[in-house]
């Protein structure tokens, strides 16, 4: 007998059929003699109806008013589906953020789960109640409810099944785990059976959309057993999991890509102390995050060239920023360019194995494809390219690590 | 300076447009320099949908996960709401039946309000913020989503008028006003200005849907003054109020009809001491109401018809709860009649003028009529006819009693 915690996503949940096929899963872990707390979603498209209301009607956006909105759609789900458990003759109630309570910090439409007690539903699960709790919400320190970001609810399920130090984590999704890279472009793209805490947090912060990068930093801080899995199928997931329990490391488990960068260089800028707070301190003021980063020397060491990338969506504003400050920055130029992709090799197994970055520069060169930006961390290699060279770079780079399935 | 309670109901609040000009009538309210509360009902089609949803995943119906789903749809208008007063440059904040909080009984699904702590919600009114209160909603000792019923939205409104002390509790409809009898069915039916409490309470009862009865009690008992208007134009509509507020009162105020009930006769049914109980013990056991009864006495004194009405939706149980106890009742037959209608007349003035049954006993014969059961009591006198006179008798009944507009 384990206790498990469940997560079913939108797509998951869409329809009153499909909540009375997530109720058969959950009855079939029940049967098996499991303590279960369920969290969802709200039902697919549902979300974005309630972002789209608040949007039309106010542009001032008061994120305590957004949040009481955007929670209910979770609130449906959690009471359906704990009434399809009921009609199949198991003990289920549901769970609001606030009724738990998920305590979070105060951010309203971003917050931070703090607290989440846990004895009245672990009480219930030994009297075989399944808790089904309403994803994406908690409640703030105002008394208010909070929401904790688009893709919440992984976090929700992670912090819960930390609270209750649940055995596992199930995540179902609409894909069957997590991949070496989107199968949609690489065809040869494999599932993996395992992948790391380090490796899955940089492949969802490199941007595969699988879990949200909140939850798996909870889940590695607290060392939940986080599975990925198809609610459409019964075939096995993806574990992320301590490295220690992959016996076989790979050197590089998977290849990340992100559309979502713009890039920015600033043409000679003159090469001072103090120039790249200058440049950046407007920026972060902002609130416009800055990701990779070069700086070429120039030749006479009075100018420099300075690169960087922004989220795509921030670009207008980051220019914007820029050109107002450009007297007292005093660039010569100032050149953006929202067609690239940052492409990422990602594995645990780099710490110890050199060469893998040649490895990457070599493929591309191959491909005649050129770099623009490098950055590299512990366990990761990223390239910037021209957003026109994504299938040919990651395809060929799947490949060049042994990663196509045979 | 005032403090004003406004509801409004789902016709009001359909979409963002429309809750843009429900913002725009509280804001000259406020700009009048009002204390203002608002109540919302879910935006129109909502609830329906809401509750389509717990049927089919649930045959079952666990009262406190239908609470929890169907109340998500006040909490959605709130907020909204409360954005678009926002957005208009009014203080604003939406309130959960939980958050304020609106305590009631624990009977999910029809729960009644117990208590509403203000303090909070009036120290916000005096800094000159507008309460935005989800209507329909409360919280029940079990710490979990109550509802009030159909329709509740208005009982939350005069009951937080009532704890508010507020001088004026507004609930804007998609009519005008209560008129004399149903405008659709009689063209020369007229608003009223002014109704007593009794006599509303009677109408609601009687089958005029403009509020629901329990807020008309809820006001009678708390002295709060309703007024009825509509949320689409700026007339004034009709204000429910004490007696003694009305200083010309007619004898009859208004003709209330009703078509949701169904008249069962029982022939020769024992002429014995106890057998009323038996028959009715069973009906209240199955929580069937009963509401008009006649007894026709045998001339034999050995046998007696007997004759009542039941909801209409109640008909085929009832039926069927009768045949069951046919050999301990020892009735010769049963037969159920579902097209009937219940006329009611309604007036206080009928205390000090004697004639009004009269006069509708006549109006009715001189329309050939026939009258199936009569009952009264102090301010009305109901008849149940054949529902095909309908349309006939309540005009004819309109203009005999003075009541058609000139």
């Amino acid at each position: 007998m384990a206790r498990i915690v469940q997560k079913f996503g939108g797509t998951s949940v869409a329809d009153v059929d499909r909540i009375r096929k997530v109720a058969g899963r959950v009855k079939r872990e029940v049967d098996a003699g499991h303590e279960l707390a369920v969290v969802v979603s709200a039902m697919a498209g549902t979300t974005n109806q309630l972002v789209d209301w608040t949007r039309q009607t106010s542009t001032l956006h008061d994120a305590r008013e957004y949040d009481a909105v955007v929670a209910s759609g979770e609130q449906v789900t959690a009471g359906l589906l704990a009434l399809a458990l009921q009609e199949l003759g198991v003990n289920a109630r549901s769970w609001l953020g606030w009724q738990v309570p998920i305590r979070t910090d105060g951010i309203h439409g971003k917050a931070r789960i703090r607290e989440i007690p846990t004895d009245e539903i672990v009480r219930r699960m030994r009297e075989g109640q399944v808790a089904v709790v309403a994803g994406f919400q908690g409640l703030g320190p105002d008394n208010r409810i909070t929401t904790l970001g688009r893709g919440g609810s992984d976090t929700s399920a992670v912090a819960l099944a930390a609270a209750l130090r649940a055995e596992r984590c199930d995540i179902f999704t609409d894909v069957e785990g997590v991949y070496t890279t989107d199968p949609r472009i690489v065809a040869k793209a494999r599932k993996l059976d395992k992948i790391t805490y380090e490796e899955m947090l940089e492949l969802a912060s490199q941007g595969a959309k699988v879990l949200q990068t909140r939850s798996v930093e909870m889940a590695m801080n607290h060392r939940v057993r986080v599975q990925v899995l198809s609610s459409f199928n019964d075939a096995p997931g993806t574990l992320v999991v301590d490295e220690d329990e992959i016996v076989e490391q790979q050197v590089v488990s998977g290849i990340a890509y992100s559309r979502d960068e713009a890039k920015i260089t600033l043409l000679k800028v003159a090469d001072r102390p103090g120039v790249a707070a200058a440049i950046f301190g407007p920026l972060a003021d902002h609130a416009i995050n800055v990701d990779m980063i070069v700086q070429n020397i120039s030749e006479d060491g009075r100018f420099t060239d300075l690169t960087f990338t922004v989220g795509k969506a921030d670009l207008d504003r980051a220019v914007k920023v820029l050109e107002e400050k450009r007297a007292s920055l005093g660039f010569a130029a100032l050149k953006p360019d929202p067609d690239v992709v940052k492409i990422s090799v990602i594995g645990v197994g780099m710490r110890s194995h050199a060469g893998v970055a040649q490895q990457m520069f070599k493929t591309l060169a191959e491909k005649n494809i050129n770099i623009q930006v490098i950055s590299t961390s512990e366990i990761k290699v990223s390239v910037l390219l021209a957003e026109e060279y994504t299938e040919l770079a990651l395809r060929a780079l799947h490949t060049a690590y042994g990663l196509d399935a045979s």
